[in-house]
């Protein structure tokens, strides 16, 4: 069981690597062998370990012009924390730039990322 | 196993009584006989079934002064929904005008909450 102590340690440092746009580098740092990405869209399938989280990021990057990103928080519970992360973007597919909220919630065990889970309108 | 559809019906009636101030009639409909209620505040226990919830939320009222509260959200993925709650607010304890900002986090199955977690800084 995570103490809640370092929980709040990697959440503060996680907000601040996104803050910074050093997604690459918090995933290094942080997310364990076994992790599970969750998206709220019914079409992605829960990625399974860094190698497949990082190709939806790279997706999610080809994919969308990001004009600007917001992160707020950590709030934290025990062994998990969330993060409001609002971006300013305009997808390829559409041309029309756009608002796209969403709460990551973040599960920590022994010091890594064991679970994101992304939640938004889907 | 809740469908996406059921949660995000759920969620946004929730959303909708919580910016009424109908918190009680939301703890009514859709909290569960076994529901959990977590405090990211090591010195609360958590709180099991709608009796010791409701307790939680007089034990609250009755010693802050509320003068506004703002929620945005749901974000939603699967069986689970997210709200975040901005408290302006005064503690009787302390007397001094504050913002209290929380990211709630609720399970839903078969149409009722059978967790609700709440994360900030604690």
């Amino acid at each position: 069981m995570t103490d809640q102590a370092d929980t709040r340690d990697i959440a503060a440092d996680v907000a601040f690597l996104l803050r910074e746009g050093r997604d690459d580098e918090a995933g290094r740092k942080y997310w364990a062998e076994d992790l599970k990405s969750i998206e709220a869209r019914r079409d992605w399938p829960v990625s399974v370990g860094p190698e497949a989280a990082r190709a939806k990021g790279e997706w999610f990057m080809a994919n969308h012009e990001v004009h600007d990103v917001k992160v707020e928080g950590p709030w934290v519970n025990g062994d998990q924390f969330t993060l409001r992360i609002t971006y300013d973007l305009t997808p390829l597919e559409t041309g029309v730039r756009t608002t796209f909220e969403e709460i990551a919630l973040y599960t920590v065990r022994d010091g890594q990322i064991v679970e994101e889970k992304f939640f938004y309108d889907a």
